[in-house]
Formats: structure tokens, C-alpha cells, sequence
């Protein structure tokens, strides 16, 4: 690849992804700009604008192959690239992200979980393991995890982070509603539900 | 409110709030556009630009008076225009968005769940009843209702938006990896996880 893809088209296409996949689900071999245009409520024009981005050759006359074209999304977003990350917080929401099988299809492997509490260490949620959080420095290290999930309470969430600092974590996917104060080497990306549902909401 | 606010710019005035809120927690009375910057990692011009937008008379020669800025973010994007939401799917992730606190904060109430398992109905998450999901057309009515948060695994994601649209739903905050077809007249949010992880980890 030689082109930076804006963060915008990176979302569309997966959400081009995901209507690729139902259609092999339905076995539909072929698929046109405008059916994804109307799923999702935007112009043909840019659905066929993102789709000249890839190095897709599965054009015909009645429109993409189905196939080629969702393999051509996920050769250019990298979905082969496995990385693998720790679950911190075993809670409701850790749990339903470990379930989230979707996220192997996308190259995201959940190792395990980390807890505090002691009736969840050594219980599994999808076959994934929840470890003592004492635990993490060793496991970090001996997995090469450089990535956290972190679904954590609020009022541990720093103190949590700056333990996956110490511990050698590099990228926090941050799901608690705090900004995180971690130093220039590590990165968070902050699953902001709120910001989102604002802007959703902005307009009614 | 005279402008429309970009979608980034909403992003970004909500983190700038979770600070806030940290700020006041901590009994911190002013701060600058650097400490707001230098937590986000991201330019304090950018910041100055974003606060500018907002009607905030809270400015003094040591920054901004923490208060006066969070209730002018609060104003501009309507956190006290409450909107009422049903959660549809009691699993994990639905239960965790119930316990979700923070929402309330923001203008988003959620009333109550609905689900198809007979051990979930009747119970509570969070002080918010968990009901048949053949009771959803009438309590829809009866409580006004038009968003809805859906949460069920997906292979129930399009049977369950059809009947919501039957059931007078106009929006759908769409937690679930399926593109969902919808009448023109509803509006379907996606809350695209791995979308957004994709465009964390593209440059990884």
C-alpha cells in the first residue's frame, strides 16, 4: 500500500466489509456501488470513490465480485496483521468484548482477561482465561502483548493505566469514560461512547 | 446555538469534558489549553480553536475557570436536552451500557431493557427492569419513545431492526457488526468497533 487512508473511508469500508460478508452468508455472488450506497444511506458516488482506493480487481459489468472485493478490504486495512491483547476489567462490558467473535475476523486476538476480584480469576469467558491483574507484567512479557483493553470502572482507570504502563503496554483501546494521563511512548485511542452518541444526536 | 459544529469537534469537546470533570473532582478550579492538549496529545492551538467555538465567557488570565467551561460544552451540544432510550438485548454489552452512570450526565436516559429469555425478564440491571421484547410496541408508546440501543448477537440484528421499525422506533444505535436495512425514515447510528480499531492500528 502507498497511500494513508483517512480515518472516515477506513470506517466506511468496514462497514462495506460487513455488508460483504452477509451477502456471502446469502450467497450473493454480485454486489453494485448503489446497493451499498442505500444500506447505508450515503452517495454512490463515494461508495465508488472508496472502492477505487483499493487494489480491487473484481469489477464486472452487473457490478464488484462479492469475494474479490472483500478480500481487497481487508489486504488494504491489514486484517491479516494479527495483533494480540489483554481484556482488563472482567465486568459486563470486558466480558461482551470477549465474545465479540467478530474481532478475530479483523485480525484482533483477545488472549485473556485480567480482574481484581477474586471470584472471577480463573473462571473463562469464551475460552479465554481471567488471570489475577498481579499477573500482568509476566504475562506481557511472555505473550509480547502491546496492546490493553482497558473496561476498567472509572475511578480505577488511572491508576489502572499507569500500571499497564509499568507493565510495558504501548496502545490502551481506553473504554472508560476518563482521559488517561500516560506518557509521550504510549498511545490511547479512546472509545469515546458519549462523543459518538453527540454527534448522532447533535442534529434532532 | 448559531453554528454547526463538526463531527471531530464534538469528539474532541466531550474528552475535553471527561477533563473537566477529573478537574472538578479533584477541586481544581482553572485550566489551560496546554494541560488539555498535552492529555490528548494534540496541538493547544487546536484546543484554543475548539473552545472558541463555544460561548464561554470563563476566561482569565490563568486559563479557564473549569466550571464555566464544562457548562458551556454542556450547552452548546444539549447534554440537557434528555433523550429517553430503550436497550434492546440484556446480554453482556446491554448490560454494561445500562450500567453506564455517565449517560445520564449526557442527556441519554435509558429506561429499561427487553429481551427474549425468560430468565432475564423480570429482573434488573442497574435499577432498570428487563422486559419481554413482545411488550417493546407498547411501552414504545407509552413512554415515547424514539431510540433505540441494539445490542443482540447478529444473526438476530435485521429481525430485530424490522421490528423495532414496526414498532415506531426512529432511531437505532446500531452495537451490532451488521449493516442494517432500514426504511428512509429511521436513522441507523453504527457504533463501528472495529472500524475504529482499524483505525488505530492502520499505522501499527
Amino acid at each position: 500500500m502507498t497511500q494513508k487512508i483517512s480515518d472516515k473511508v477506513i470506517n466506511r469500508l468496514t462497514l462495506y466489509h460487513c455488508i460483504l460478508s452477509d451477502y456471502i452468508s446469502d450467497n450473493v455472488e454480485f454486489i453494485s456501488s448503489k446497493q451499498i450506497a442505500k444500506l447505508l444511506n450515503i452517495d454512490d458516488s463515494q461508495v465508488r470513490k472508496d472502492i477505487n482506493l483499493l487494489n480491487n480487481s473484481g469489477k464486472c459489468r452487473v457490478g464488484y465480485i462479492v469475494k474479490e472485493l472483500k478480500a481487497s478490504i481487508e489486504k488494504t486495512l491489514g486484517f491479516k496483521k494479527t495483533k494480540n491483547a489483554f481484556i482488563i476489567g472482567a465486568g459486563n462490558l470486558g466480558s461482551a468484548l470477549a465474545k465479540y467473535d467478530n474481532f478475530t475476523d479483523y485480525g484482533l486476538n483477545i488472549i485473556a482477561l485480567f480482574d481484581i476480584d477474586k471470584n472471577k480469576i480463573g473462571s473463562e469467558v469464551n475460552n479465554k482465561k481471567v488471570f489475577d491483574i498481579e499477573c500482568l507484567p509476566e504475562l506481557v512479557q511472555k505473550n509480547n502483548i502491546d496492546i490493553a483493553i482497558l473496561t476498567v470502572p472509572r475511578k480505577y482507570a488511572q491508576d489502572m493505566a499507569n500500571f499497564l504502563v509499568d507493565s510495558n503496554i504501548k496502545y490502551i483501546w481506553n473504554f472508560t469514560p476518563t482521559v488517561l494521563n500516560v506518557p509521550q511512548d504510549v498511545q490511547v485511542w479512546n472509545e469515546n461512547l458519549m462523543g459518538n452518541f453527540l454527534q448522532f444526536t447533535y442534529n434532532i
